[in-house]
């Protein structure tokens, strides 16, 4: 009756932004904006930090649509970057996948815009196809909190796990020996809440163990 | 483990407007009037866009429950208008299932007021007989946000997939170069937002590929 | 794939009231208190109206739990009444399952005070013996929302049906010409809204249809 | 003690339209997109209704903030249009106050993008100069309510009149008698719900009274 | 510095019932319906209890608006009742203003549908020739909180004073000895919570003090 | 233009606690329970820290209001214990007025049960003599925060100064340095993220500052 | 078609406390801190009054984490105590599992900071090792309500129940006869809305039957 | 009638910065952590880009209060820094209003943590001695946001005016043409939406316009 818990791992993930473009940001209302950027900008420190493969496309970059956010752009500037000439469901689009499956990787975290497009079209193709798909709850941004709802229970119908960035973040590192210093710092750089305490703590201790800014 | 993602596709799709009347719809109160409105008036437009089958269906439209909204008769002056002399579950009506299986069609997108019956009864009538159900959540309303979380769970746990308008404008688009200018103009017409980017664009590029609002 | 839309039959619900007490309601903050009492005598009413057979079961009402709803009491003085001695799963109580046998139906129609305990303890119960359940959402209050929220799942989870007690009245009542003046009369006096519609459409056509409040 | 009540007078008001930018408009999350919009264009039609002497305004518009709307631009074609060449407060704009001044008025009717700076800084300015000054408060739009209060009460410390597009029109309208059909045709135009007791209305009567929609 | 606390009088207050009417109530969204229809059912109440003078208005009520709630209708048999022809501020009326003046009161007690224009604009008119007003805050309905936010602001900056239906009732009791049975009736048929304290204290002392309800 | 800002001051400031009641309790929904019953502790607490005069007072006790809060009592022991014998305004109550004048203090810090009746109307008669009066926002509860924003609009507009526990604490402690472990435990006892903050700072120094909890 | 309701029973469950500590506690944003506290205390206490046995762990304690909450230590002092050297996931911590196994127990109820790594990652590991996992909802807390949803989501998705403290306390308890007095204790010193009952209970009977607090 | 609108100026107005320190952080719960951080960062910015004489204060540093957030320090590394040794009304603190009265100006910009007590205590003061005063809404925190509506209504009632970061810094700036670039730059870096505006404009010109993230 119980399954395995096949958890995020390292050496079999994939992240895939999806359509993070300017003009659709402005779509998104399900989140406030400080805090949706925040979250992008985390899962892509992420995937930096734990070095998975990492693939870019957008939707129409050239149109209203508007450019992909310059931050991830430059954060990744060798990898895979698909402007989908049409194809809303970035699935369709065969360098798409072709960029995936070169990865030989079968866990896929995704996050995109608007949650119930870009991100759950893609999900429900890859499910299909028999990938593990983690879909960014806080890194996908649509209308409206119903709007959101409604995405969710179809992904989730289907088999998507849901998980946040900083679920993702825990779960692929899985213990802090591995790198103490890398996670406090991806953690205090998009948890303010998280980089007060480690300001408090370096003060109380006289040390300076408060990691660096980005 | 996974089984196929049986996408909406315009040649299997039927548009169902179950009960959208103007004394009803004083009992909506899960979205903002303007909103809700909206959404209703989006999913006819994709309807008639998509040139999908449409059927159009009343709950006793000469008593409190007062006429159709006069837009949707309008808009659909040839479908299928089948104003029920008593049956709450549009199913129960034969001439309402004779005109979805007179489409062929066995993927049915609904919409209606209250989301718990007039949606919800038709959406389990028509999976417990083998269709594909897809609720239409932003043109379906009713009392409370109690009452829609309610109806959704009774609807997705029979296996109906829970999608908003756009979801599914999308969705059966599939790819922008299809129509450019007519899916532009559909999104330009019932999302704000996304009419304010294409006046942007439009400006700045000194063209005039703003759509005209109809 | 699909399974049968078995729906509520006004031959095989009973409705279940389940610790409507006055010292429990005070607990109750997911609904406001002039919806949650409507809701509740809205149940009481319906099953009035279908006739359902009805047990009342209160926990320790002699103690600060307080006595039942006088007007749940007042409206069913012939209802089996078990005041239970302790068992805080009213299914723990053998009189309260022999009340059920006794009518030899299979759907149960539930509804109670705290969501989580009151109402999912036997709802659980109940499904594990093999009775189509159904939870009357609105008419079963918790402390808050998030509480009600986990107590849905936890019931969702076990095949509970969720439902307001608007479904639950349309689910039964099936056709409007099964009794027009009774079902409208039953809605007008407990949806405000409707019972405005009812009003101008009396005034507008002159006639005197609006059905008497109790 | 009291002091007298000084209503909106057709022959006293001017609207000032500031700022509803394609790129400004983005901003704004205090309100719902479909609201938002319908609120400024029922402000538009009300003032164009009571031919009321409007003005727009831009601020920067050939840069990221964007054009005017183009429903504004078409509504008002031979309007005062002041594109500021810096200026944040419209009233450092020589042309803008020149255009007030040219009415001979003293009731400003304001809405704008965004409240606390474009029509708080107008409004505060307007005052001190004696004027009689009302903020359209749902035809303005800021970041979000928390900024949205704070400038409400800035503006009505210092004497702002805050009144919703609904006030407005009532007020100057004062006795439907005036023009019936009018009045009748812009509410139905922007309040959903009140289309909906129009079109009942006109069921019920069997007559042609629903004005037709724009 | 300080100024009397001129309280509410039972020998001073008229209550003012402004346009509830079974058309606008379906505007109201600022309130939950039950709760709304119980709060302007209180006023009604307390009004009778007190034996204030209570005075009727509508604004149309043969056309869409629709007539007034037939509960307020039946309560006060033998009050003025000003069925306006056209005026949208009641005070514009002058039997309405007759009607007030012929009580030889002044203190007013109003509510009404929509709060920013049919409770606002008598409320200032009335301030403005010197009657102390009370805005009765909880039977009076509007669009949405926004729209109550605005109007609250300008009637409270113009003097008007703002306290719910269960203050007015306890300001004008002002002793619970002056009838303990009356006042506590009152509250029990309107306040839930305070029927089921109550109904707990009548079971705890055997006794028979629970009001009979309406 | 400017007045004197004349602060809470621990000889001058009195503490009312008007009809904390067992049953009264059970209307307050503007707050969480926890909350609510830990604001209301947080004020006995500070008046019992700060030596300040406390007067406590009820409403019909051996009625369904039930009895003042336990903790109450048992705080202040040898209090002014005025149980009203009617009068819902406790400036009515002779005894009330007379505890208050044995002050000598002209500084009121009321806080009740329901916001505005029991804190109001004490409120608005102490202004009216001239009294400098605080209403305790956090410690005084009511049906929603609908009610409460109007009561707060009375007495704010009569001059009422709203305040929370922690301000009035902060107000008339004035310096740390007047009792460093006073405050800070009074704060730990009644501020959860407080005391974390101290429990961290405690472990992280070695230190055993953490004052000892209730 | 029904499986067995296999209850949490006194006999078969484990209580793990994971990571309630001073630092992390900051972090939880989706319940208000006083509730909080007061729910996690709810589970210790009813660890405690039921003698299950407990299990506390930690996470880099000694850090910005913070020490755990003292309550807890004071409360459990011979629990076993795992402070994890850098496991996220206490499941890998091999003395955590062998703490649990050393029970003979099948039944764990979990409650942590936060919800989607502290508690899920816990519970998704013991689901896939055959447990019976219930996630104590009101005593886990994290960032926010989408965490929160996401977090519930995934865990229920992989077959853990949802239940909170109050629900966990009766499904243990079953029959007030086993221990009126006890259960009545637990629950009126964390529900204050209990505790007003069983206060005016006491009063109205004259008894003493109000439990001590804590 | 009217009285001046004193504007903010450039060469009048002085930015206090109030007790933003990492322990104190924790406590602010009505905003959104990555929202408030950013609100915080920009009143700094704007203080810097104006060169706007800027104090910083700090209430215990050493203690559970923890160090002010190193961003502060950094960005102002002269400016006059004062730990004040216990008064909590920085006010009291002479050498804080010393280093205000150096600067020779009248107009306060005020921030802090919390908004109750550190900003309004201030505040209060400084409007007592005769300077303008201007509470910065969205960098000032506290417990939620009924302690904020508080904090703004007596702040208000004594004249201060509360105005959001993006409010001071347009009314400082006045003219775009001042410094197109440098306030373009300013609101990009905190207003994401702002940022996506430019982005595409600059994307649509081909121009590199975008200024420089910090």
């Amino acid at each position: 009756m119980s399954k395995p818990y096949n958890r995020l791992d390292i050496d079999q993930a994939v992240v895939l932004l999806v359509d993070h473009q300017a003009g659709l940001l402005s779509l998104v209302r399900d989140f406030q904006p400080d805090q949706f950027k925040n979250n992008v900008l985390a899962v892509a420190d992420l995937a930096a930090y734990f070095k998975l493969p990492t693939i870019l496309t957008t939707s129409f970059e050239e149109g209203p649509n508007g450019p992909l956010m310059p931050e991830l752009k430059a954060q990744f500037p060798d990898a895979p970057y698909i402007a989908r000439p049409g194809q809303i469901n970035a699935w369709d689009n065969p360098d798409f996948v072709a960029a995936i499956k070169a990865t030989g990787r079968k866990q896929l975290i995704i996050a995109g815009v608007v949650t119930e497009v870009c991100v759950a079209f893609v999900a429900l193709s890859a499910i299909a196809e028999g990938y593990e798909v983690f879909a960014v709850t806080d890194a996908s941004g649509t209308f409206n909190a119903v709007a959101r709802d409604a995405a969710w229970n179809r992904m989730s119908s289907a088999g998507v796990q849901l998980i946040n960035w900083f679920g993702v973040a825990c779960e692929l590192h899985r213990d802090w020996r591995r790198d103490v210093e890398g996670l406090a710092t991806l953690l205090a750089n998009h948890i303010p809440d998280y980089r007060n305490l480690m300001t408090s703590y370096g003060a109380f201790k006289g040390a300076h163990r408060d990691p660096q800014a980005a």
